[in-house]
């Protein structure tokens, strides 16, 4: 009997065409590798990725397990002859507890979605990925996931309080709470998260909630170089300021956008500053105003405060729209150094000597204000050479990443695109505490095997 | 050759005495027991604690870490011919970096300490459990320690960005990261955070900082029913109030402190409510005054708010005395439940019902605004009877608030008192895990084995 047939599940949850599972074998990450997969299962329960992983267990079949697809590592690419588990139709919100602050999940409900919904409670799920109109909760903590606003409100592991998880041995299991506070045993549940899959397959999230955001001021600067907005990330914490997004946007992002969107947004500046205090009444104020002297400071050559909501929406939807944009104009190469936040314009320095070094084209986004860069290196559609040169400059700015004590991964998580990275960056060491424990939990290497390590 | 002989440290950091090793061989939980060390090491250096755990690996020697001893579960306590590792004399602060807001210290140093020394520069490290006078960091990464202020600010674990660990098997590593995000890998720096030794020997941790707080306004509200107060914890939290400490403490507490430093505090209540809202300027009025409202809505005799710093200090004092003060009446078994925010009232009153039931005195503290309440059992010396009665309140007091969706421990730890309860919470599968996870971290359990599970 083959695993298809042993899962006995629904006809219309198990897709075998190729035409179709190819589509679902892959994340977006263009450069990454991805295998064929014996099939794709659309689960709707948990019972049911659980069969799937113990019927997987049983034959030392892979499984990859995936959401909405727009991770940009490769994490959730297909291996050969894997069983994808697409969770994506798991999409319930099956709780909202105001007084506890807390949701209760599936793991296939869109960040967005889960925004909005508390938001009609007066609550607020801080984490935004820039993909929170389309990724899911399940791969935000996958991957650990940050976002816009997570400089001053915390990343993913920041909010998952409890979850549900099938393990590699098929054990359908609760790890983690619902209280404020809890220290009952090893913290399982926020080893799970950013473990990309290889450590279990979470078909359940309870997260934790705030309040929603006073309002904020948007705070907008333009430089004529790179690094002198670098500069201004810098004197900003050095400043001791705190805001709740500071991001970069440079030229040929805003441009991208404005080619597909036709926002109007091109300025006579080579990048843009966006940052948004939200201190409540007169402390916000002079927040502001301290940025405004931060980036004048740093040579901008102009900055201006604003609290008309739609104009600040404007510029932030323009940020979060750059790397769709820059997708449609060839294939992309996405980093996501983290360094510290004093490193910011020598890294920034350094990303521009590697583009002119090895004559390539490369955009950038950054979560400035916390040292979280995301330079994108862009190619022409079947232009090998160019394709060769940017891969020596991907690795060049992870080897410089490193040595100003940054991470290879601030954000997207390892994948496959960061595996050379990660080794340099943990150590020998580290990497054999890190295959003991995935060992412990999955001791047949079902889960998500060949990534991150 | 012996394991002390094979150590080859200066005869100083070697304490074989049974009258000094003993009076380090057990933590503050009067009531868990304690074997018998080989010996205690103070180490002073990370190389040292690693040659202590090597040593003790290639005997199989149990190895015992403990920082300033003020744990309440048995979690340092000595196993027979284990060797004790005290850091206590490992106590500097070796940077403070305010741009990148983290320091560097070593695990002897202590809270209050470390408080001090990021004050000087506008920074603030915010766990603050009762003991930051006496405990240290290391013990409280190893327990995950809570306080007073996490009801707003978060516990331990939100702010160790990484740790240097000894592991089971005597490597010296680096976990975690310095950067402001990270996602390189899984995240065992936060799986060491509660895990009571058991998994690695923290050698060194870099903490995340935060501003100064905003100065606090203080709202006292006495009651003459515990339950009262619960029930204006529980309206509190559904008023959305996000109180930057809101603590109970109850008569038998308040009459031991002014027993103990006279301190003039004991009223005509049964119960005191302290909260502290801190959101700046007007912001901060609202909250105070709705904070009054919710404790004159639940049936307080008198609230009150106050911005007078001395007053306030003093009241807060008291919480923080009121666990030393109640020891010196008796051997004290201390609870830690943590409930859901709604179940306050209930477990309150199940805690009086228990109290009542097996002829116990039950005092009461509680970080009542996350749910974690700290009943405390007192027994007078040499009471056979009552301890026995006392145990079975314990025993009872868990089961309450397991059936009321809490957890065991919100912030002391497992160690020994609270074993049979984890088992109780998590059950046989999540036991499994741990067992897989403990064994893939410390092969020959050597690392303060008998603990947690």
């Amino acid at each position: 009997m083959t695993i298809l047939e042993e899962l006995d599940l629904p006809a219309e949850r198990v897709l075998t065409d190729p035409d179709v599972t190819s589509s679902l074998a892959h994340d977006e990450a263009e450069w990454a590798p991805a295998g064929r997969p014996l099939a794709v299962v659309r689960a709707i329960t948990p019972e049911e990725v659980q069969a799937v992983v113990r019927a997987c267990f049983a034959h030392s079949v892979p499984v990859v397990a995936r959401g909405a697809g727009t991770g940009l590592s490769g994490g959730a690419n297909a291996v050969d002859g894997c069983v994808v588990l697409a969770l994506d139709r798991m999409d319930r919100v099956l709780e909202i507890d105001p007084l506890e602050r807390l949701a209760v999940v599936q793991p296939g409900v869109v960040n967005d979605d889960l925004r909005a919904a508390v938001a009609e409670e007066g609550l607020w799920y801080p984490p935004d990925p820039a993909s929170s109109p389309w990724s899911t909760i399940g791969g935000n903590v996958a991957t650990n996931a940050g976002g816009l606003c997570c400089v001053k409100y915390g990343v993913t592991r920041d909010y998952v309080l409890g979850l549900q998880v099938v393990t590699g041995t098929g054990e359908l299991v609760r790890l983690g709470r619902r209280t404020a506070k809890g220290v009952a045993g090893y913290d399982l549940a926020g080893l799970m998260v950013g473990s990309e899959g290889t450590l279990g397959i979470v078909t359940e999230v309870t997260v934790k909630l705030r309040p929603l955001p006073p309002p904020a001021i948007t705070v907008a600067g333009y430089f004529s170089s790179i690094v002198d907005a670098g500069e201004a990330v810098a004197a900003s914490a050095a400043a001791g300021l705190t805001p709740a997004a500071l991001e970069l946007v440079d030229k040929h992002c805003l441009e991208a956008v404005d080619d597909w969107r036709n926002m109007g947004l091109s300025v006579e500046a080579e990048v843009v500053l966006l940052a948004r205090l939200d201190e409540p009444g007169a402390a916000g104020e002079r927040a502001a105003a301290r940025m405004v002297e931060c980036f004048e400071g740093a040579g901008a050559t102009f900055a201006v405060q604003s609290t008309d909501e739609a104009e600040s929406e404007a510029l932030f939807a323009a940020r979060r729209l750059a790397y769709p944009a820059l997708e449609r104009l060839g294939p992309v190469l996405t980093e996501d150094v983290c360094v510290p936040k004093a490193q910011v314009p020598e890294m920034l320095a350094r990303i521009e000597r590697t583009a002119q070094r090895h004559s390539i084209t490369i955009a950038n986004i950054a979560h400035a204000g916390d040292g979280n860069l995301h330079p994108l290196l862009i190619v022409d559609h079947g232009d090998e050479a160019a394709r060769a040169r940017a891969q020596r400059a991907f690795d060049q700015i992870v080897a410089d990443a490193l040595a100003l004590g940054g991470t290879v991964t601030g954000e997207h998580g390892v994948g496959l695109l960061k595996k050379p990275g990660l080794t340099a960056e943990l150590g020998p060491a580290v990497l054999d505490l890190h295959r003991s424990v995935k060992h412990a939990l999955d001791p047949r290497g079902i889960l998500n095997p060949g990534k991150i390590f």
